[in-house]
């Protein structure tokens, strides 16, 4: 069976007068985009462009709720309860499925945002809210998470639909949790390393943690990234290697 | 044929930890509810219980948006574009169908608030933007706007469903608009009163306007409020009168 | 000499069109005025009449900065760096000062709000941005924090001039923390208890703490609550009650 | 006697993670700089930054408040009131002022933004609240509006210092307002000539409006722009050949 991988990327993060990331060109490489919900980026008129964008790109659409703080951009940890994350899950699913909705179309999945995504990989009772918000609201979203975390296993649990997310710049620990950023070597910087730990990743559901061991991990998506015309080559690098190497690039909702 | 009409309220415009409106009282008495969707009111835990509030009391569920301007409560007009004007309604009226289908039903119905309410009502080109926003959205939600307004026009030409509202406190000019609030004679403050025009213009179809003449008025919906134990009195009121005068107090979607 | 103590509480907390908290009931007692600043409370017009307010009253004016979460009201944590804590309160300060200069006056004082009075009582360096935003900005005015916390010890050790606040309705552990609300006998609800609590405070400047225990503890000011008639009833009593005890209730700034 | 005017620019314009505006070149040779104040644009940490970042190349700070719609960058017209007018400028007023204090420092002068100064410039009723604001304020502080407008004519009956000015971009009326940015012909693209147009308006008081007849105009301040590095190199063209023509740039409170 031929390895499949999908690629994604979080975009519309721009807002009103603000620009921010090249969102034109890395479309042209991946196959599902996070898409802004207005909570720690993006706004209204950016998420119509956003949408319409993404489709005539070919790429799936996600939602990709934050924070209720713009003003960080949804990085900072914000003290919230389980009900709070239910519902600012849904409030900025249904947002985004309207203009998915007004293009004639659905979200294929949801990723969360910066702290938000952080904080429930490891916090039960807040995976809690996002596993309940997902079942009430539509339980043909795939969840896009961190792979291994304790939302990706809560959520295949409770019969929900779940693809497990790996970096390509990043390193991990044994327990299959990312290395922190504060520390040494948290951060994969060569190009050519982080190529053949992804073709790793993908091919032998395997990566070398930080202490020189390897682990088991689910690679059904990258993350990519396109903030700056270096981010974008390197996603077209990391695609067109994996193609070579036989890997097949799809969006998450043609596997999971 | 019995005469037929709806009890619309705004409902859900608590903010955090603050307290608006005695929305369980007033849920007693109206069959469209209108939630506020988080720009001038309202937040995504307010817009959750808010709609199983609705739904414990038999109201039909409702969009209400607003300018993002929680600051001006969405009184204010602002300067917005056609393009704002459709994402802006697009993105809340999603983020509250969240919430309705989180609890396994649909919107019935969008009311604009405030000033978008007021403006989309004669500016051609906003009012362009809301009908074009429900038509890709869906054409089943039904636009409760100004009895006879340009949007109502528009809408209904467009072959979207639009039911009329009418106020039972405000007089009306000659072509139908209301009379602005600061001019003298704009609030009918006279219950007896308001309830005798109420009932004219739901089994007559027409009002006396503010020069004495009467004029012909559809009132598919009556506005009422739920802002203080004295108005949930008065909406108590109209409705018993109502119900006693034979006609049928029932939600939008059950005739229009 | 005569025992001198404070009264301060928590004002203009209303925001745009919601109301909150009986400002002009309980400026009859208070000497001090806290008064929200527009992050997680209060707006430009509230805060022009809150200063108004309180000086008819005669009460001294505090700036009351808190978390950018009107949403929350300021009460959940956010992560913010050292940096962020000084911008922050310096921007709600200044804010604060613009309508007490348009009043022909000056800021009393400052008090942190929520969960930034909360977290900078024990965050080293946050408690390091909150001094140095001081010391930067006015030398002069008076930092009220938690008795005996580390931001009260780190800015008396640094210079500046700083009132320590106590709490009627609050257990204390045996190190002069708070009780965490959440544990069993974390709140005093006996009115005539906290009363001989406070006079304790006051003239023998100590307090049983929630194991039996007695700990010293500094009372230059007691935060008391207008939130409801009965919140309000209550400072009336304590007012009262402690100037028949002998006790002066005056400004900090009269004996700070 | 020698002529003189100001170069300034709005500045600090950023928000959060979002880059806005080339604040470092510009800076090299403006002579007040506008500084965002959190309504509009710009927040805590970039006042902070800006104010320092002027200091450090020698640009006097002035206060740039706007309409509190970062979503809209403070461009949209928003419908408020005398009260709100002043309540939001002297709020962004204070909070600018706080970060000028902490860094030894003053304000030198007050524009306001994008609608906010539009509106202000031909609305009395705001222009009275802007008066009133400033009146209570600091008479100190040097107003910089639109050269001639009602606005600046109004706070110069009052007592307060004004400062008149232009743009090298765009086309005049006979009145002295600005020609409509929709119109032909509003907007000046050929750098010589508005080279000569601002020359003559400094050193002649006069300029050449739209129907080819020349009006008196005050040029105490031009307005330039750092958006990109196209706008910086112009920057550094006018104020390069104003000197070369015997004009001294220098800021505002060494001539008004």
């Amino acid at each position: 069976m031929k390895a499949i991988v999908d690629l994604n990327s979080d975009l519309g993060e721009s807002y009103g007068a603000y620009t921010m990331g090249m969102d034109g060109e890395v479309l042209k490489y991946v196959t599902s985009a996070n898409i802004a919900c207005g909570f720690h980026a993006g706004d209204p008129l950016i998420m119509d462009k956003t949408v319409k964008l993404a489709l005539e790109n070919g790429a799936m659409l996600g939602a990709h709720p934050g924070y209720p703080d713009l003003l960080g951009f949804g990085r900072r940890n914000l003290d919230i309860t389980k009900e709070e994350a239910k519902a600012y899950m849904l409030y900025q699913l249904g947002a985004l499925e309207a203009f998915a909705k007004a293009n004639n179309t659905t979200l294929q999945h949801v990723k969360l945002h910066g702290a938000f995504y952080n904080t429930t990989s490891v916090n039960e009772k807040l995976a809690e809210g996002i596993v309940e918000g997902l079942l009430e609201y539509d339980r043909n979203i795939i969840l896009l998470a961190l792979s291994g975390c304790l939302l990706a296993k809560m959520a295949e649990e409770r019969g929900l639909k779940v693809a497990h997310e790996v970096f390509a710049d990043r390193a991990y620990n044994t327990d299959g949790t990312l290395v922190n950023r504060k520390l040494p070597g948290a951060m994969i910087h060569d190009e050519a390393l982080a190529l053949e730990r992804i073709k790793m990743m993908v091919k032998e559901k395997k990566v070398q943690a930080i202490d020189g061991s390897f682990i088991s991990i689910k690679a059904d998506s990258i993350c990519v990234h396109g903030d700056n015309p270096k981010a974008v080559e390197f996603v077209k690098f990391i695609k067109e290697s994996l193609e070579k190497e036989g890997i097949e690039i799809k969006p998450l909702n043609s596997f999971i």
